[in-house]
């Protein structure tokens, strides 16, 4: 017998009939002798439903009463489908956050999950009752209801798992993980495997399944993670610890960022703070900032790229005209209908050449590439929007993905 | 510098726009320098909306899970008036049942206050802020959640006052209490004052303005409650101790209950185990009994009338049946189309001849009454459902109601 911690998320209990059906697939696993706790998060599409009610308070509403009332979106599933499970005649108890002992810290709609007194979910498991915890919330020192921000149900839900020491399967409504979004290239291959770190990559270069936040927290308490379709049989994919037996690509996946701005200022006079001045007052304006590449200065000058989102331009614009006042010399030139397409693979930390088998597919498929940045297990290049089909079919049928 | 508590139901909070409205007058009060705590219901129909999901479920959910899904009712309208006080430039904050400390016991739907920590709303009052409390809801001692049932609102609202020692006002849909219901007799008069216990009696005898179980505690904490429109500025109605110089009618209300079915059963051997014998059986089947009125017996036999609701008739005449076996002398006498008709007040306490005054109206007005009962500060009749309106409106006029 060992435990499970399941996560369903809104569109899979958002009507009483699809709650049943999780119902019968949480009830398969209890007969299979297993102890069961399952997170969900609030009925489909209920968490927009309170928001727009607030749009006709303020712009922005006191985010500590947001809190307070989007948390009742998860509170409303959880006793609906615990009703359904005791209809079913099965031992069932629903838990909200702060009953499920989950201690947050942080700014409220933002929180993280500070530590999780889990005995009282141990205690209705032992007990023999499946227990449905509420995701996406919790209480904080000030005995303040918080939520946990984007993501937040899976947060909960591996959180839990870690804490009870099992493992955490997500279910959603895709079947797995793949190398590229199939949306994207629908030849895409979904991973049976993939490691901690490459999903952490994937996740914040803009794989939308799972946010980096719960495959930290998983890699951190070493939580398998199974993320695979709310429905039916098919078999979706683990994430664990990196493993030698894992059959391992050299490249694990694929992601693509369409809508970058790529800007570039050249001849930045060379000192050691202006570069600095350059991006804290990029950073004071909100002005996100992805990859940054410098070339190495000559004695005057330093050239510097960088990415960000194509929404952010006229704040740019501004930014760079006033930095020009002291720095008249700066040539200021902009980019945009550009893609990023990162790679990703575990397997490149220890092999040579990862780059230049890209660039040379690059070379002989006539891409132009613009800025390039690496990190251990990634690889990050600007094309032409214009490019991109052709840049992911090549990369994806020559990198087997 | 004094401190409040009002409490607005449903109807009040049904609509963003309306909590705007409660919350200028909210605003209005804090401004003329009184510590404000509101206790508000849940929005319009969010508990039937609930509700209705459940029926897709069980017709007998569990009673755990239905307080879970329940009390979120309430917990979105405090979060989005806590917002409203706040985009007014009013510091407020909102407070779940557990959050205020109120501690309850009991079944769960029907659980009632034991304690409540008033602690924390007095931290907040001290802070200036105006405190929103969810009502209807606690948390009991194995720390779920818990509904009060019917005028749980209400109750809560008189439970803060209690521990605050100030006073409760209730704002509703109705301007205040009346001798008469005034759907059923235009001309009713509005009261100034009643004391708790005529307001008791009252609401026992089914006038439905407030739950006996809120003026119960108001009675025993000594709160002053006034009720009154929750708009405009219409002259509500006091709930207090009684008082030599409240101007006292010897009656205060009347109230009307229809759909009564009137039971006799005559000839019931007179032993001292037959009577408990008939209401116990039928206690153990849940038939409602409510006036009940018994003869002096005989040597041999003894009568009994009793009323009940016209929709438990089937189960009546199963347990008499079934009691004939051993009882066959009974005769089982039946009369629908009955209405219960109750005159209230403090008055008739101290002063004789108040049944005999009610008797003469009866017959000078040639209106047949059936059965008779009295308490210390009400005497309830029996008639025809026919008579009602006539009865009504003579003994209103003549009673100065």
């Amino acid at each position: 017998m060992s435990t499970v911690v399941q996560k369903y998320g809104g569109s899979s209990v958002a009507t009483v009939e699809k709650m049943k059906e999780i119902a019968k697939r949480l009830i398969a696993r209890k007969e299979k002798g297993d102890d069961v706790v399952v997170v969900v998060s609030a009925m489909g599409k209920t968490t927009n439903g309170l928001i727009e009610m607030t749009k006709e308070i303020s712009s922005n509403p006191c985010k500590r009463e947001m809190d307070m009332l989007l948390s009742t979106g998860e509170q409303i599933s959880i006793s609906l489908l615990s009703m359904i499970l005791k209809e079913f005649g099965y031992e069932s108890i629903s838990l909200t956050g702060f009953q499920a002992g989950i201690k947050t810290e942080g700014s409220h709609t933002k929180n993280i999950i500070q530590d999780i007194d889990i005995e009282r979910v141990k205690t209705h498991l032992n007990d023999g009752k499946i227990v449905v915890v509420a995701g996406f919330q919790g209480i904080n020192e000030s005995g303040d209801i918080t939520t946990l921000g984007r993501g937040g149900s899976d947060t909960t839900a591996v959180a839990i798992a870690a804490k009870l020491g099992c493992s955490c399967e997500i279910y959603t409504d895709v079947d797995g993980i793949y190398g590229i979004d199939p949306r994207v290239y629908p030849a895409a291959k979904k991973l049976d495997f993939i490691s901690y770190e490459e999903m952490m990559e994937m996740a914040s270069l803009g794989a939308k399944v799972m946010e980096t936040r719960s495959v930290e927290i998983g890699h951190k308490y070493n939580v398998p993670i199974y993320v695979g379709l709310n429905t039916g049989n098919v078999k979706g994919t683990y994430i664990k610890e990196y493993d030698d037996t894992m059959e391992q690509n050299l490249i694990t996946g694929l992601t693509a960022t369409d809508n970058v701005l790529m800007v570039t200022l050249n001849n930045i006079p060379y000192n050691s703070n202006n570069i600095s001045k350059i991006f804290c007052r990029l950073a004071d304006e909100n002005v996100n900032i992805d990859m940054i590449s410098q070339t190495s200065p000559s004695t005057k000058y330093v050239n510097v790229s960088f990415t960000t989102c194509k929404d952010d331009e006229p704040n740019i614009d501004r930014i760079v005209n006033e930095l020009k006042k002291d720095m008249t010399e700066i040539e200021y030139l902009k980019e945009s209908d550009v893609t990023k397409v990162s790679v990703v693979g575990t397997g490149m930390r220890n092999q040579s050449g990862v780059a230049a088998k890209i660039f040379k597919l690059f070379s002989d498929n006539n891409i132009e590439f613009k800025q390039v940045t690496t990190s251990e297990i990634s690889i990050s290049y600007t094309i032409k929007t214009t490019d991109k089909d052709r840049t992911i079919s090549t990369l994806a049928k020559e990198l087997n993905l």
